[in-house]
């Protein structure tokens, strides 16, 4: 079943608000097994309204805002008119509104009146965080639903329409989805070619962001969903790191923990941002203590222990300087595992020898230092970005050899 | 004008990606004084693209996504097709696909020709952080505009293409923005009222994201828009800390210049979001040279020499142990802001008496030390980004007193 869903609201089209109803409903009617095939922002006049629903051809309709009691809020009137659905007043929906406003012990406005007004033969979706109450409705080819726009109140309001229309349903889609970093897109879509026409039931998307890969695959048949992700976890095992529910840094953080090794890190370029992705992971601090920021060289002999000999002749920005400041860090710390990461952010800084993006990775771990250099594109937040994910993948690497 | 905003992606549709862009674009069409009728995200099949071209009214129609290497990335290849727009190899561009390939060091793989695949009278809009050259091309009565999807792609490009736009535009929108700190945007909405009433003439646009709010005041008219904006910063004076340009870590590094001192940190909770955030101000060496993050007791105790007492009786998370750091960070470094940050990011941790998202403040500065304390309500990468926020606007009133 195909599902359309359209957002209401002078807000969004202005930017003022983003999104993120669309995103909320979008998911769980994938889970539903339901595609989404469109998804339609309007303003509050009828006319888009009637627009909007001459032409979307979706199984379900879910419809978000302008449910509330002003004038603006026309999406009932404009929808049942549309559909020549016959309202009343609704005894049950008006005694709870009058119980909501009587609980938040504020009079209630006449004009809440018209939240009551709903067809005889609809579902009732209760709203209990507002006084707007949601709708479902089975028309002969056509499931609609309303909800209120406030993402509170609309989010408990979606799970009753759902149990609605999952019960109307025969069947369920199932998906699988994996992050990879590591391998950029183009190279990855390269040797992607026999997964996608593995099998046609089985669709593949692809997700880039900065730093990393999503590649989610769903089916409504079992056995080739299984078939093709497990293809395709073989063929790129090395660049996956995780499923959707992981983040870089948690399957790092869950690593260390694994092994009882502790984490440290001394940064220049990226100013702190490893370490505050590491803290971001709950629990943490199991595995990570502290960490310097040695921004300037004069922070970088003092707490390092990096020789002024190869500031003056490498530089800060250089395998050496990397190696002196995982080495400083390991005797300063004693961690299992210590990070350094020095380069050249831009916008300025940069020569020929050392353009801007190019930075420096020493890493003590298993024992050893291991050094690493990439030259990362972007702007100075970027290029901070993806050092810091560069960083953390080494690691990643480093403990599950 | 009228515009249509058209984003493209399975992602958005399954609810795997929040569609930020469209709050972006949106809000930089309002400014240049378009009015968005209406938004539609689609799905990369090419009937979808010929479906809603079909439809879709706007004098100005914008798409964002689809314009990557792979086979999904549709958008230039149908949007060219719906208007018979004749394309071809663009050398200039593909020799800076090539290019930015070359610098990351990786070779160029032959799905990435088809970006260069462009229309002669286009005008061609640059890509500053990726392979995807976007496209404006102004038909006999319609602008169309062709964006990347991913945002840090998208924002620089827009920008461009807003420029030409204007050039073509027969009237021009003035406007001027505030960024605030320290007041809620109900708050700050209550006092509002006299100044949405002051002039028709004068379009008022907030927009609140975490930590800070954002005013946007735009008009035809000149006179209008001088008047009604020096009315509100001089009502908002002590919360207004810069114009749209500028971001709170800006501010401060620029306050830390001009005063020509140095700041540091020893970050607890934020593990080394504030230091991370200094220094992707560009310049920062100038003012900052090292910071710690002391995440345990230990690390607290042996860098910054808070007492074992302190933590024994009041805790990590008191007033007494930001105090400390911050005084025994000033011992360490010298510098003349010391900036602690010691609290309870959450999920767990919290008692009665410290809830998940108690936040202790301490700043050496002016020569003494001051204190203060929050209860950051959200996430805990939202309660670190507020107690980043908040330090900051600590740091900057202190600065300005």
């Amino acid at each position: 079943m195909e599902a359309v869903i359209i957002t209401v609201g002078k807000e969004l089209l202005m930017g003022q608000t983003i999104n993120s109803n669309l995103a909320t409903i979008a998911r769980r009617l994938s889970q539903a097994g339901l595609k989404v095939t469109q998804s339609i922002v309007i303003d509050d006049r009828k006319q888009d309204y009637f627009d909007v629903l001459d032409r979307c051809k979706g199984d379900v309709i879910v419809f978000t805002g302008g449910l509330g009691p002003t004038e603006d809020d026309l999406t009932k009137e404009a929808v049942f008119d549309y559909f020549d659905i016959e309202t009343s007043l609704n005894q049950t929906v008006l005694d709870t509104i009058k119980g909501y406003f009587k609980r938040m012990n504020i009079p209630m406005s006449s004009a809440n009146l018209k939240q009551a007004m709903l067809p005889k033969d609809g579902v009732v979706l209760n709203n209990p965080n507002g006084t707007a109450p949601g709708v479902y409705y089975h028309l002969k080819d056509r499931h609609i639903i309303l909800l209120p726009g406030p993402p509170h109140e609309m989010t408990p309001m979606l799970e009753q329409a759902c149990s609605v229309l999952e019960k109307e349903m025969d069947y369920h889609i199932h998906s699988s989805g994996y992050k990879l970093v590591g391998i950029g897109e183009s190279t990855l879509e390269e040797g992607m070619k026999d997964i996608y026409s593995m099998d046609p039931d089985v669709l593949v998307a692809p997700y880039a962001s900065v730093g990393e890969l999503k590649y989610i695959f769903s089916s409504k048949n079992k056995q080739s969903l299984k078939k093709v992700s497990q293809y395709f976890e073989e063929k790129y095992r090395p660049y996956i790191y995780g499923t959707l529910k992981d983040t870089l840094e948690s399957v790092v953080v869950g690593l260390l923990k694994e092994s009882g090794l502790t984490i440290s890190m001394a940064e220049s370029c990226t100013g702190g941002l490893l370490a505050s992705r590491i803290v971001n992971v709950s629990g943490a601090s199991d595995v990570f203590k502290e960490s310097f920021v040695t921004y300037s060289n004069e922070a970088k002999k003092r707490h390092l222990g990096v020789s002024e000999e190869t500031l003056q002749k490498a530089g800060a920005v250089s395998e050496q300087c990397a190696k002196e400041m995982a080495l400083g860090l390991h005797e300063k710390t004693q961690c299992d595992v210590c990070v350094s990461i020095t380069g050249i952010a831009g916008p300025t800084g940069g020569t020929i020898d050392k353009p801007v993006g190019l930075v420096h990775f020493g890493i003590w771990i298993n024992g050893g230092v291991i050094s690493d250099h990439r030259i990362f594109n972007g702007n100075r937040e970027m290029v901070r970005y993806r050092a810091s994910q560069h960083a953390l993948n080494l690691i990643r690497k480093g403990l599950i050899q």
